[in-house]
């Protein structure tokens, strides 16, 4: 659908309206756990997250049949500070590769049974080097929230977003430090692989966009300091909520775009779980400013929304315990 | 096919002579890893867990299309000490669960791809309590070897073991005591939920087991000390040695069983990955022991291959990745 906001204002509102999960689901997905044949609690946290998800889609006993996987591209004038260990044509490149199926994503999306949808934004048209001065105007970033909103498929009932943008580990490091203080250091990270001269000039990078632009609130970071790819995944996980669709976040990138709505509006990312935590320095950190708790640990640092893809299995793999085991009763199995 | 040991030394002249990885797949598939579109690296342990399947697989390019998730089931003499929350009749009413499709395994090897098989070992003839004597003859110890070895399918290339069994983590509490001293209560742990009384019955049933059972050596240990469903969980895992089919071990007693083997003869594990770190108390310790990290840690303590068959979609992912995406060269993108 076309997005119902044409102005910052008008998402704001969205987002200050945004919707709670059902109550009556939640008990009844609570009151099923406890009869399944099973010790209490002996599915761990896959126990939480069905309970959790069965609250957002509305029904004790919920099913993943349509998740979707989008990755978004955008440009980054901040580039031509030299933080990134590849040349930004990359994005554009791997936005082909994605297109072509040659991708990490490609793959784990279908493992995951996921579509895969990829929003190339404007990559012709760098954001401006936000040390500059602020790399998005407001128009320019209602545009990018609005592709995020507008690429989400109604009939999705999760959603994982992810980006593919050179550069943009250092914008989610300076939208990191703007929402949360601390120093430049302790947010950038190395991410495609720069050296320990690159990670100064990240550092540095950072500094200076933080000087250049000392507004403050998260959609006013995000239009300084991020990128047309992090907005849109902003919208689409706006878009997510208000059809009451689970988000599964990917990296330090996908963490960064989404703590940008939490900071315009507490419980906004409600709706959302922790794909996994990622070998970008920072991460954990982030994490927990957040308060998520990742579903898994191994190492990845590659973005493309590969992370959130990798746990979409584990969630479905809750959700199939939860809807499809027996209880005690049907089994006839003695409770403990 | 049928085992070919009757004996126990023939058992261990099969560990002694196991198979090696393939040097020419390993080597193949890190080059190729080395190729793909992605900074080196950014898949993490995905790409390790990947060249080492290559390497059993003997082949650079492997695909996961056959997984086999086996359950067996056996019943503990020792359970006449209280060492369980659950009655020992709930062993057979879940191996039923298991067979009408009701269980969390159905649900999770389902959501894998995998098939599933459930083998039930004797469930009217319990092992003899350990605190007595030990659990099995050789010749028990034998046939339930056998019984995991002819039940691995031979066209299988990935396989999870788990098992089913009333006060079966006592028994594994007691192996890896047997094997690795320390405390008792280092060893055991709450299992399907027993409280501070019964974990200290489990650790003083576990001192009476080693007191009674002062043999040592892997197989012995386990003959003494173990059951039905735990040798034929080793002897599943031997097979699959032989075969060069690579296993995801699950919890703590399939832990508990697995190490048995590798007390015997140094690298019986060696084509084995941990599937998780589950919330049983020692079982950190043990993948400790067995230099295991584990592929994932989110709180189960179920058993019946659960967690094991929750990694085979993370170990899939890792091999999609690797034999399907493109490398720099067929998909035009500029290697940093």
């Amino acid at each position: 659908m076309s997005a119902p906001f044409s102005t910052l204002d008008a998402f704001r509102s969205l987002l200050a309206n945004c919707v709670a999960p059902d109550q009556v689901a939640l008990d009844g997905a609570a009151a099923r756990n406890g009869q399944l044949t099973k010790p209490p609690g002996a599915l761990g946290r896959l126990e939480d997250m069905a309970i959790w998800y069965a609250g957002w889609r509305g029904t004790a006993r919920p099913e993943i049949a349509a998740p979707q996987v989008i990755v978004f591209a955008g440009n980054h004038g901040v580039t031509a500070q030299g933080v990134s260990a590849f040349p930004a044509e990359v994005t554009e490149q791997m936005v082909i590769n994605f297109q072509h199926g040659g991708a990490a994503i490609n793959q784990l999306a279908r493992t995951a049974g996921a579509k895969l949808s990829v929003h190339a934004l404007e990559l012709d048209r760098p954001t401006a080097d936000f040390t500059q001065g602020p790399a998005m105007s407001e128009a320019e970033l209602v545009t990018a929230l609005a592709t995020g909103w507008e690429a989400v498929a109604e009939n999705t009932d999760l959603l994982v977003v992810g980006e593919m943008g050179i550069g943009n580990t250092t914008a989610a490091a300076a939208l990191a430090a703007a929402l949360y203080g601390g120093e430049a250091e302790d947010w950038v990270g190395r991410g495609t692989g720069v050296d320990d001269a690159g990670l100064a000039t990240k550092a540095r990078v950072v500094r200076e966009g933080l000087a250049a632009n000392p507004g403050r609130g998260g959609l006013e970071v995000l239009r300084c300091l991020g990128g047309r790819e992090l907005a849109a995944m902003a919208g689409a996980i706006a878009r997510a909520r208000s059809l009451s669709i689970p988000v599964i976040l990917d990296g330090f990138i996908c963490c960064a775009a989404a703590a940008t709505l939490e900071a315009a509006e507490a419980g906004a990312l409600d709706h959302a779980l922790a794909g996994h935590v990622s070998a970008e320095a920072a991460h954990a950190a982030l994490l927990g400013k957040l308060g998520k708790e990742p579903m898994l640990s191994l190492g990845l640092r590659l973005g493309e929304a590969s992370g959130g893809a990798l746990a979409i299995n584990i969630l479905k793999s809750a959700i199939a315990c939860h809807s499809g085991m027996a209880t005690f009763a049907e089994a006839g199995v003695s409770d403990g």
